[in-house]
């Protein structure tokens, strides 16, 4: 399987650059009869669009969806769906002063360590723009998820240094509410409001934040995730890890963990309202040995801050002197790319969980219903 | 791929279970020509080994490495390397009265809700034994790396919340050594002494701590790491997560990162004294866009605190009923299993190395030497 | 790996149905620096192309390649290369009455069994149109095979009865180039003469003709294909029992092994002009052990009749009634759907041999150059 | 995956070598909950053995199989199964002489311009012992089958031009027991005598034969394989040509596919007995696009003459000069290999159906049950 697949069952590929012709995903593994329709996945790209707030930046894309195979009559064949976007609106001409440059922060410079060769227009195979498709991508597997009444929802948890409290995961269609209606993915007001500030002050710095993003997943049914290398944490973790700028991991307690008491981490179990097994606290964050034991799934993944930014910098040209770079003060910039990775780890959350279940009907005999 | 199987080219399936008649690994993809022999392998093993120090639990396991197939005259073949290690001295007796019980941190529930059935005797196969053969292909991955001269090192950077200062990875060998000096995995004397006597206080407390592991590669050359989903710090995360009781892994500068203003974590470029391309600072942990840049690998790895404690727990048992869960005073206990997993970190940062360097090979049109 | 892709290092995917907006393939995995165009991808299409003789049906498709992404300034750049081509000139209408009978020697029967929904407009994903994108990636690994000096044609060795004598496999392009002379991809004159008289015969009775492809690649190096199970002719055989109609396949002297002696079967060594290692005869068809021994690779792909034909037939329908199928007499109809299969074949075998030829620089601690 | 692995979700690993210390397969995929003891691997093990008639080689092989993992209190627990078999009886200084021999026919030449090193004791990893470990693996796969209740058998359906009538493959018990009885695996009793002679006659010219074998599975459930590149006679077809001195598979009618008419070829569907769609004719060999449409599973495989042979062969040394290679009449030596493979086949054809079993489980959104 090529690099640039993910999954097992429900598998994707994604193709295209940043100012190519245009960008794509095929699925591979979406089970027959599933409703699906442009409009559902078009709904989920406007959710990560640009320009959906005054902190992103105003790339002109209609990223409007097309579905080129694998539905007939409103429903999935069990064939490869291919979804393409395609590229507008972009303008390839302000990056090449750019291409002479081993801008810090930025990918060039291994690109071309590794392939000789590197379509460096807005950042090419290495752009954020390439995220665009895993939600295409997700939106599909959140369908599969839906219809096993499985529910998902990703937002900010910390941007800047500012952070939420704890939010309630039992009722996950309120939290979800909450943070559409937020201009910033963030569920809570007073947070949102203290972000916003930061993130002007830091637009008028010309710098740039980082952030957390917090994903929960409830309710889930126990049994997903298959050790001991597709882990539901393992997969979880390489499907984040793989985003642009990602940098940390944790699920559950995570590093705090680290500096927990087994008597204090220990999740007892106990028997709630319904009588079904569940655990007094969620510290494990919905897993036990990689399968999930029925808890609410809570992980989070730290974003750095993005890696352009109008303030000077030093580093070096392609031909190894060290240069000033100073980006024109009209260049596209997001202070903080986390915002727009928001709904971006909610659907590599759901491609993970769409594969686990799918994995979960082969592991015994009699599969369960 | 089944579940148990990890890597591309350089590839593992791991087997076995605690208390079943051995456990091993196969090794597939391993280049042909590479000296190798089982003690070289059970040296690796032995610095695994329980018993090492007063704070690891004291199973009498000879851990005897036996290479069944793929060396031939002290060289590998290329063909499947079959590495086994027989069970012996543990006491399944001892888990009877264990497994009527839903116990608190463990995976037994939902083994049993996954598969319907769970080879309970020493936590079967979710016990962290079976990081033994993790270590054993760690060892023949590190004889391949350091043909090509890479190295690496893993140690204890924090435990119950006692943390080291910074290392220097400059000189790995330097650092190495004093990793190996410590019976903590620890470089720094000061910090051994006194997570010392914090693990003593444990044990008389009946409880158990977690840590965080650090994980340094280095030299690196540029190049290793596949985009999209191979990204490398994409595939050590899989492989961390993936190790029993890991919740959170981070490389540079991880979740910190997410605090951290752009102009600050941006590292720039710069030629160092032998005008090789390095960067200023090394906040992205050697990699960029998932390839390395050649700067340190540097990774961090949180370990939940020991599940298994002396310390009474309330929980449930098989039947659904609420019961008093009091192990006997005598049995097994491992303060801090991280202590453990030291070794295991260092083995699977190891693995996924070797599998990049080869993923490298193939690339582009002509292949680098 | 879902079950539309093909390929370990240098892999595919293909999607589309023949009826839907487009079909397209992505490759995952040609190394960097590779120049392509568009055009050399045409040009390999349009040999494939319907409608170049009176022996294959005239959909009026101008399978119009469309390179999307992974190629920059006209060269590769290790990223995935999409490759779509849009359907056109077709008319599904014609396929309404089709859709209520289980026609014989069709998918569409076990479609709905496995899948409960088809699209059978146009034989939707079994359709033999989906050996376009084949072609097309087919000739992205011809350009890499190329590269290496190794070059491959496949041809008509039988057709109806009708076998052609032994072709001299020494000068390859002088047996490409009588291949492509004839109408009919077969380098005999007096057998495509006497194909094209049976041909015509066929085409009145309103029936239809099996065929034989034989497929040989020269000159090849050794070591090419990985045992046990990427043995070259097993992932040949896997290759060519995917497409459409194929249903058989052998390699060397094949199933005439089987009434051979072993005296006569084995191919002694010996050296030529050269001084190079060959073989005497080669029964073995170019492989010992599943890896190349550098003599040519010679296999036979056997398909059978094209299922659609003119001629009245009794079956079900979609009710389980018996009914008479009269395909009215203006549908299009190939009198041998294996004429179109042969740019198909050679480019299957492409696809094998050039991720052998990648998989072939990770076998050894020194990759050989 | 490595080239040692085969399987998609019931995967099996082998490794070994025909005089290193052990053999063995890792299955990783077995659903939980299957009844599975030693004895029942054994048994199938028997089956195969050399020794079983005067016309295979004497080996003092016990083949005395061991499961290592996977299986608790008599049940598969969904955990790999590392299934052992230590290598003993063995003599390797017999092949001291050969390894300076390039023999026709055999894989030593071909490994060492791969690898660069050959463990050439017995064939090493290219040894016809190598199927020991997929008979054992093939014992596992048949459970599954046969709990769904499947059957498969393989039989000698030619041997040195010797060819049996077509079975009646609606009995397969009957047809199975026929087969058992049989010294030479072949259902008929006047073949089984003519082969018999002719194989006498061979040992007595000290040269070898050919076969083909033929493999019916019956009763078999619509919807097994997975379109395009797992269709059922792909992944049968990789799997066949993957075994030693396999030349050809064919399924149905196959090659002879290539000399009928369409109005022949095609199978008409109508209903049986029991009002199930069924087809009046079995040209197809029972899949449809790559499908299974529930008629029989028919397919063959060609194996060639035995390689080593006791008549004098004239061939290279390592040192590249003509040398002539008399085996010493002693030697062990086959005159019909395929002899041995006739358990292989079907073990391989157990695999492959399991996979595509539990494939099946996941390509609609209500599995069927």
């Amino acid at each position: 399987m090529g690099s640039n697949s993910f999954g097992t069952l429900f598998t994707i590929i994604t193709w295209g650059e940043s100012h190519g012709k245009a960008i794509g995903v095929v699925i591979d593994g979406c089970p027959s009869g599933l409703e699906l329709s442009e409009k559902e996945i078009q709904q989920e790209l406007s959710y990560r669009r640009p320009g959906k707030n005054p902190y992103t930046s105003q790339r002109k894309e209609k990223d409007k969806v097309e579905i080129l195979s694998g539905v007939f009559q409103g429903k999935t064949t069990g064939m490869p769906i291919s979804i393409m976007i395609k590229n507008e609106g972009y303008n390839s001409k302000s990056y090449e002063p750019l291409k002479e440059i081993l801008r810090p922060g930025h990918a060039n410079f291994t690109y071309l360590e590794k392939y000789g060769i590197f379509d460096y227009r807005g950042a090419g195979r290495s752009s954020g723009r390439l995220t665009a498709p895993l939600v295409a991508a997700g939106a599909v597997a959140k369908k599969l998820l839906h219809h096993f009444h499985i529910d998902l929802v990703a937002y900010i948890k910390e941007l800047g240094g500012l952070s939420l409290p704890d939010c309630d995961c039992s009722d996950i269609n309120r939290l979800k509410k909450k943070v559409h209606q937020s201009p910033l993915y963030c569920p809570d007001k007073k947070t949102t409001a203290a972000i916003e500030k930061k993130l002007k002050e830091t637009i008028r710095e010309g710098d740039s934040l980082g952030a957390i993003i917090e994903l929960i997943a409830n309710p889930l049914p126990t049994g997903l995730g298959d050790p001991l290398f597709q882990k539901l944490q393992a997969n979880l973790a390489k499907a984040m890890l793989s985003l642009p700028a990602a940098k940390g991991f944790e699920i559950g307690a995570g590093f705090l963990s680290a500096r927990m008491k087994g008597s204090l981490h220990n999740d007892s179990f106990t028997l709630n309202n319904q009588k079904k097994i569940v655990t007094t606290s969620n510290f494990a964050g919905g897993t036990l040995g990689g399968i999930t034991n029925g808890m609410p799934l809570l992980l989070r993944v730290a974003f750095k801050p993005t890696s352009s930014i109008r303030k000077n910098q030093t580093t070096l040209n392609m031909k190894k002197e060290v240069c000033r770079f100073s980006p024109s003060s009209d260049s596209r910039h997001d202070p903080c790319l986390a915002l727009r990775a928001v709904p971006v780890v909610e659907a590599m959350g759901a491609l993970v969980l769409a594969d686990a279940l799918l994995m979960n009907r082969v592991c015994r005999l009699e599969p369960e219903h």
